[in-house]
């Protein structure tokens, strides 16, 4: 690769990757795995959403078969992580960080490339949010935690749902794409973080009468 | 679209795509999930078996990204049934039909798209169970109900599989395309709602000796 | 299929889709299901692994629907075994033979794959250990168990690493693939049935002071 063709969405995955290949190693060291089962879900974590974008637009070789380098750092991480376990434990406070930047990086690289494969906006947005969300759900899953997006909580795939629509937004009153990007990444990082802090639910009817949980 | 070009196939798919969705809304409102989470294990039960489906007969797009207003639809149901949670509490009872209904439009119209990619007849039929069950695999493993396909139960699959020969075996004395669908649509979702209610199992060797649960 | 053109990896694709199918089923007794139960874990043992790999290097049409047999023989495997339900859940004690024949035969014959596809070496290596372990890992999924990989256990997928950078290695001064793959499969099978014997595991800090457990 040669340094003048590194597009900014390059550098928005390469972050990405190593923002949930993080969230990844802290929640597997939460359930006291060792180096291989870090690199596990770490792996997971970080390819898991892109990979299935990728089947669902048919984009062929996977970015991480093609980007190899990718799987190189993860596993590095990963090996590296394994030698501070008791500090990947005191991490686990800060994981909300990771998973807000992965959220909103993976989100929005996941509606350009959906948008470049000629996807409607409505299934572009939908492959973000898939593509944003779907890593941290399989790491959850693997460490036996009910993922967050399936949790009534604070809002976390309609973060993704709102920076996606953002970027298709700025990009329709002709917003050049990497500002348009750099925005909607913004928003919905904060908008995770400002949720997590203030506790943001969706409106919602109550299940049953006098429902108080 | 116009409306001449519409198949039979694609209103039997149209009608297991909304059976699925109703049945992963049902499905999430146990759970207490909000708007999103709805759509979330809607998206999933809806689209799911379609996807491995498409992804193993390498059909592209998924049937989902070329008739995205699919995905619109589902989005909708999930929005408007979160405006009635305790209505959709109470549906809980009245959740076999759905299901029955999806299982059966799914099985078969996975069977057809099989055969039309040239599949063998077993693989056909297996990739119309697979269609007809893993949808309400992937709501069932999200909401943390053990699926109905791995539980010693009520004849599940084996009404798909039935299904799924009863529409080879028409085809092979010539019935239309159309009929046989029908027939064998029927049969599927006749077998499986009266498999609940009279408790139809396979017939089984025991366990353990004297093993009666 | 003519005699003449099978090759040496399609004889260890075979082996490999016996063991983990007989892995599958032997879980499957464990948690008392019926023959369809049976058939549906056997069948995503025997090739779940091999599906994610052939979608991850684009192989259509995937390795089960070209050699359809395959489904066949697992499909009379789980019936013929659906008689003797008990004989099943006394083998559950050799459980780690099938577990480690199937590791060792998807690990070298996912690592050849992959090359052949023009993968990196770590990519390929990598395709290998999931082909290897992803089998087990949703069999175990399935009939809630830990999966082995993702606790903190013997070695298992360092197993399947080894065994692919071997493969590797020995190609790379020029031994003849049958003769590599011969060596690097029991190289694994062996390495893995040691671990269990003699409870190999990785060296690994401790997660708290004094941690013991």
């Amino acid at each position: 690769m040669h340094f003048a063709e590194v597009e900014f969405v390059d550098i928005v995955e390469f972050a990405a990757v190593v923002a949930f290949a993080v969230y990844g190693i802290i929640r597997g060291a939460e359930r006291k795995m060792d180096v291989v089962g870090l690199f596990a879900v770490a792996f997971m974590a970080a390819f898991g959403g892109g990979t299935v974008r990728d089947l669902v637009l048919n984009r062929q070789p996977l970015f991480w078969v093609e980007n190899s380098h990718y799987t190189v750092v993860v596993f590095w991480l990963a090996v590296f992580a394994s030698f501070f376990p008791r500090l990947l434990v005191k991490c686990e406070k800060y994981l909300v960080f990771p998973d807000a930047l992965g959220l909103g990086l993976w989100a929005i690289a996941g509606t350009v490339y959906a948008q470049e494969a000629g996807a409607s906006s409505f299934i572009s947005v939908l492959l973000g949010v898939t593509t944003g969300t779907f890593g941290g759900v399989l790491a959850d899953i693997i460490c036996n935690k009910v993922p967050t997006i399936f949790r009534k909580s604070n809002i976390y795939a309609t973060c993704a749902f709102v920076g996606g629509y953002l970027y298709l937004g700025l990009r329709a009153i002709d917003l050049a794409e990497n500002a348009a990007m750099l925005i909607s990444i913004t928003v919905t990082v904060v908008l995770r973080l400002l949720a997590v802090r203030y506790k943001i639910i969706l409106p919602q009817r109550e299940y049953y009468e006098g429902d108080e949980k």
